[in-house]
């Protein structure tokens, strides 16, 4: 298990399109796997879901919310992949060029108009890559 | 997109052997992805992360911490797949013959014997299949 640099790490998790939002929800851990886009070093992701965006809303000049947003390629039969994980400040994208744009970026999942773009400015970028399968796994399969 | 219930949610968690622990950790959102078994309807999972194990220790006889488990299968070109999050209870499995047991079932990433497992108790199971492409996306292949 090798660490990943800021750098490699955010070129990772923009080689694809798919990773989770993880954030508070009433006091409880929550997770939602959304699209993304990397816009420079910041994460891009819509969110059409009302009560996980009424989590993340804060009263104007408030604390902004701290979110992880992670994406993996994990082989589990091999021991082969990377995952990143990205922590830092969720802010909604409100400049009406900016949601335009990532609007034709980010490609829904269902037949709905994106609800609300989220800019996540990583301060803490941390991953690692498989590299080598372990020499001490017994031959027992995973259920199904 | 489909909400699953709690039964078929849980069958498909049961059917892949990789998903994500998320947590709070120094007051903050945190995720890992680890391997999991379905014992019954707990998660079982195995973490060797020292950091990570400390945010989930409570004092005894104090309050249990709160996780939640994501798992998915998601295709992001077709708009095909599911994802289930289980919320619940996080506590250390202590039988001796329990953590051998899921020494067992647990296949490790890397070459080291499994510091903790633990076993995640659902109080709150949810999750959607996506069956259908969105039709405002012009080359989404049709839904099987």
């Amino acid at each position: 298990m090798q660490p990943l640099e800021r750098g490699e790490a955010l070129r990772l998790l923009g080689s694809v399109s798919l990773g989770r939002l993880v954030f508070t929800q009433q006091a409880l851990p929550a997770i939602r796997p959304v699209n993304h886009v990397l816009d420079g070093e910041d994460i891009i992701i819509r969110l059409s879901d009302g009560a996980a965006l009424a989590s993340l809303t804060r009263p104007a000049g408030g604390p902004k919310a701290v979110v992880a947003y992670e994406a993996d390629v994990i082989d589990p039969d091999r021991h082969l992949g990377w995952s990143v994980v990205a922590t830092g400040y969720a802010q909604f994208v409100d400049d009406p060029a900016d949601v335009e744009r990532y609007e034709h970026l980010l490609r829904p999942w269902v037949a709905r108009s994106m609800t609300a773009a989220l800019r996540i400015r990583p301060e803490l970028v941390t991953g690692f890559r498989l590299t080598d399968g372990p020499t001490d796994v017994p031959s027992v399969a995973s259920p199904e």
